[in-house]
C-alpha cells in the first residue's frame, strides 16, 4: 500500500491567486488550496491535506507564533513523511524552527516562484519533488526547488537572484 | 490586404505578471506586453503595438492626465482602427474620456479579469474579440467583455460581480 | 438584452483531446465541447450550445451529408447569430456548401490550429473573435481566423503553412 | 556542487506535440524535447538532456533493439543518475530490459497520462519526482508515476485505468 503523507499548505506564492470582483488590484489566496486539486488530478494516492485559508499567508507575513504552529503540526506524525507548502521568502526560517524539535519525521519544505495557477508555474514541478523526497528521505528536515534535495541548513534563497543555492553548512 | 490595427497597452490586469527575484509579493508589469506575444504566435497581420511599461498600471491609479495621453493616442489615426488594453475598473471612464473627442475613428477598449499569464484568463478571449470588434465596427467608442460588444455609454463593470452588463445609456 | 447566440460544434482541432486510459496513441473529442466551459468560464450571456460526440470529427473526413447537416442547422435560425466550429482543412468548403443555401442569418465559422487544451492553442482567441463577428455581421458567411474577419469566398488555408489568408473572390 | 543528472527523453506521451501546416490530424514529436525547456524555465543545474528527434515514438511502436539503445545508454554512466522519459504502455518492459543487464547505476523512467503541451499534463510533476528520485535513490531501476517511486518490478499500468498501482514484485 502506498505510504501516507501529511500535507500543510501554508500559503505563500504556491497558492496565490489573482481575486475576481470589482477593485480586485493584487493577490490572495484561495478557499481550496491546489495541492488538493493537483493530486486529485494526477491520482496520487493516500494524501492528507491540510489548509486554512485565514492561516494563508505571504511568507514575509509569518511570525514566530506561526513556526511554532507549523512545528506542532508536524509533531503529531512521529515517523511520518510531511511536505510543507510554504512562501520561499523564509522557508529556511522555517524550516529551522522545525529542525530544532528534533522531531522523528520526514518533513520537505517546498514551494513556488510561481504561482500555480500561472501558465509558467514552477508548482507542479516542485510539489512532484518534494512528494517523492519525503518519501524517500530519512527522518530531517529538507527543502526541494529547482529539482534539488537540500538540507534545510545548506541552503539559502539568493538575495539577487530569488533562487535556492547550495551553501556551507550552518552550524 | 489586411486592415491595419493599432493597439496601446496601458497596463491593467490584462499584463499583470508576478515578478521574480526575492522578497516578491505582488503584481508588477512586464517589459514587454503580452499582447505583443499573442499576435505573433497567432499570426495576426498588420497590428501595431504600442506599450511603455513606464506608463503601465493599475487602472484605479489613472489620472486625469493619463486619461488625456490615451484621448491623444487615438486622435492620431483618423478613420484608424484602435485597440486599448485597459484595466477594467476604470475602462468606462476612459472610454467617455476618448468619447468627449468626437474623434473619426474606431475605438475598442478591452481588459482581462484575469491577467494573460494565468491560466483561465480570459485575456486572448477578449483580445480576439476588441480585434475582430475594430475591424468591423463603425466609428465610435465601444467595450468588448465577455464576449460582448458594449456601446461605451450602454455598460458598467458591476461592483458587486466584477463583470460588465449592459446598462441604459448615459446621457 | 444580449443577443441570443447559436453554436454547434463540429468537431475539429478544437475540440481534440488526448484520451486516458491504456493504449492511448492519439487524439479523440470530449463528451462535452471546450465551448460550454469556455463560454460558462467568462460569462458569455445567451449562447446555446450544440454538441454531438457521436457527429465530432476532424474536418478531412467529412462528408457531403455532413455539410447538408451543419447547413440544416443553420437554417434553422432565420435573421440569427451563428457559430460553427469547425476543422480547418475543410472549413471554405463547408462555409460554401452554407453560402449555396442563401440563408437569411449570420454565420461565422471559426476553429483552431491547436486544440484548446493544448497550453499555446489559438482556440479562445478565435472564439472570442467568432463571437463578436456573429453579432456585428450583417447575414451572410464568414470565417474567422488569425484575428481577421474573411468573407467566405475570400480566404483559404494556406497549403503550406496551414494559416488563413485573403484571396481574390472566388466566383 | 549539484549531482549530474543525465536524461534521455525517447518521446512517449510526454513529448507529443499537435503538429501545425496543412492536414494536420494527430501527435509528432518536436525538434527539442520540453524536458530542455522545462529544466531550464525552472533553473535546474547539472542536467544533460539527449534527444533525437528520429528516434521518439510511442512505447507501443518500441522495438527490442530500441530497449537494447536504451540500455546501452545507461551503461555509459556508471554510479550515474539518469532519467528515462518514456511512453507508459511498455515503460515496465524497457525498465525490464535495463534492470536485466545489472548496472552500477540509478535509472528512474516516467511519462505522462498527458501531453507537457496540454494545459493538464502531469508531465511537469512526474518530472519534478523522477529527477528528485535519480538524485536520492541506491543503484537500481524504478519508476516514478503519479507522486510514487516503485521499484521496476512492483508496478504495472493498470489496462483499464492507465494508471500505474502497485503490484507483487515480479519473481
Amino acid at each position: 500500500m502506498a505510504t501516507t503523507l501529511h500535507i500543510l499548505c501554508t500559503g505563500g506564492t504556491f497558492d496565490k491567486i489573482y481575486g475576481s470582483g470589482a477593485g480586485v488590484r493584487n493577490f490572495t489566496f484561495p478557499e481550496v488550496s491546489a495541492v488538493t486539486e493537483i493530486v486529485a488530478k494526477f491520482h496520487v494516492p493516500n494524501v492528507h491535506v491540510t489548509y486554512d485559508p485565514a492561516r494563508a499567508m505571504d511568507s514575509l507575513d509569518m511570525t514566530e507564533a506561526d513556526r511554532i504552529f507549523i512545528a506542532n503540526w508536524c509533531a503529531q506524525f512521529p515517523a511520518g513523511r510531511c511536505v510543507i507548502i510554504h512562501g520561499t521568502d523564509t522557508m529556511v526560517k522555517t524550516a529551522a524552527a522545525i529542525a530544532e524539535r528534533r522531531l522523528d519525521c520526514t518533513v520537505v519544505l517546498t514551494g513556488a516562484l510561481q504561482p500555480t495557477r500561472m501558465r509558467d508555474s514552477d508548482a507542479e514541478f516542485n510539489l512532484g519533488g518534494a512528494i517523492i523526497a519525503a518519501q524517500t528521505s530519512t527522518p530531517g528536515v529538507y527543502i526541494v526547488m529547482h529539482g534539488q534535495l537540500f538540507a534545510w541548513n545548506k541552503c539559502q534563497k539568493n538575495p539577487v537572484t530569488g533562487q535556492f543555492e547550495q551553501i556551507s553548512p550552518i552550524v
